[in-house]
């Protein structure tokens, strides 16, 4: 009953806009109906409350789609149908899907997103840069679709383009393959590790004020020591959140 | 702008009944529309699979409702209703929400459920159990609803009847408020160790093989170090997951 032997691990980290209200990303993470779990991440155009609107409309139409067993891919279309009804193509989202299915023992990976998706088998990391487009300004806009197997060293990093832009105030530019690399040198860096590292790489190089909203999910598969004494433990699902209060 | 003072830390701590193939309790946060976040937590009647489909499907609407900006009782009478309407009431839930809302500066305190809420200012602990019931068996069940400021200092705990539940395989019982007061004791305990040390006090009396599902939400307020040299640091959300597989 009790023999696990891996663990799927998800961080997000997030900050929004110097100077804007809200975060124009949106980030959610749901279970799924038949085993395992998604992560959703939208960036709306522009940023503040329109932005904010257009994600959170994006994210809630595939979880709800996630929610009733409609697939990654579908769900993601279905999203962008919906966006480009809405608001009549003028409006535009980046789309990510991560989901740890564990009916297939697979990582799925959708993107609508011109950002890349960075992957890593233990420190060996390559970049999933096959082009796809936002949702929501053209009819039947396909994300692009990747499968890998769940494993013992797999790490996956996405992130909406407040990364890809981060130092663009000043000419630089941020090099996100990079950095994840020598996260991946130091000893068994923990997705919160990596999702934080990176993007506070990011608010350096922008001065600690974000040119845009900022939005990393790190994800990793760890596994699990099997001279645990209570393996029991091994099977207790976590979840956390952290949330700044400002009092202006 | 970044002159942040607290910050609001949610963690869950869940494992299944033993010898289950999945859990009937479902936990899912997701971000207010006006600010903050919510998380929501249903224990569907016996165990299973059909009570994880009682459990998601009662999560789900509080969720869509929240997302909507319906407050948290009002999503809590209509979770009510359309599971009694869907099941006839023949089938019970119980149902917990709470909600860091960053508008009125509260945590609203929703319960649908007989086990009582722990609530502690430092380590002042009381109970809140004005008799509430689960929903889903009569019309017009109303939740019982506590509203406190969000100040540092603050932990408050919810957890369904697994906690209740633990040891009574041989006659014993865990007095949740009594071990909150002990994890109370240490320095700053973070809401994922509350979370899981509860969790494991459980699974012990249950000698690891639970009798029921149990799931444990424990939140703090946390002041922000003000000397924090970097304050917009201080303003990264941050979530996490971590899945345990079970590859048998």
């Amino acid at each position: 009953m009790y023999n696990s032997t891996m663990e799927v691990q998800i961080a997000v980290s997030k900050v929004k806009k110097y100077a804007t209200s809200t975060s124009g990303d949106t980030v959610e993470i749901i279970e799924r109906p038949n085993g395992g779990v998604s992560i959703v991440m939208a960036d709306g155009q522009s940023s503040g409350r329109g932005a904010k609107w257009v994600s959170s409309f994006v994210v809630r139409k595939v979880i709800s789609m996630l929610a009733d067993g409609v697939r990654d891919g579908a769900a993601a279309r279905a999203a962008s149908d919906a966006l480009y009804t809405e608001r009549g193509g003028k409006v535009s989202a980046t789309l990510n899907i991560l989901s740890a299915d564990l009916v297939t023992n697979t990582l799925v990976i959708t993107c609508n997103n011109p950002s890349p998706v960075l992957l890593a088998r233990d420190d060996k990391i390559t970049q999933l840069e096959e082009e796809s487009i936002p949702i929501g300004i053209y009819r039947s806009t396909r994300p692009v679709i990747n499968e890998v197997n769940l494993n013992p060293g797999l790490t996956v990093v996405v992130y909406t383009d407040g990364i890809t832009h981060a130092g663009s105030r000043t000419g630089q530019s941020m090099n996100a393959a990079t950095c994840l690399e020598s996260l991946l040198d130091s000893e068994s860096p923990s997705p919160q590790f990596i999702a934080d590292a990176l993007l506070k790489h990011a608010l350096k190089m922008d001065n600690d004020r974000p040119v845009d909203d900022i939005s990393v999910i790190a994800l990793r598969v760890i596994s699990q020591d099997d001279d645990d004494p209570l393996k029991v433990q091994a099977q207790i699902r976590r979840m956390a959140v952290s949330l700044p209060i400002s009092t202006q």
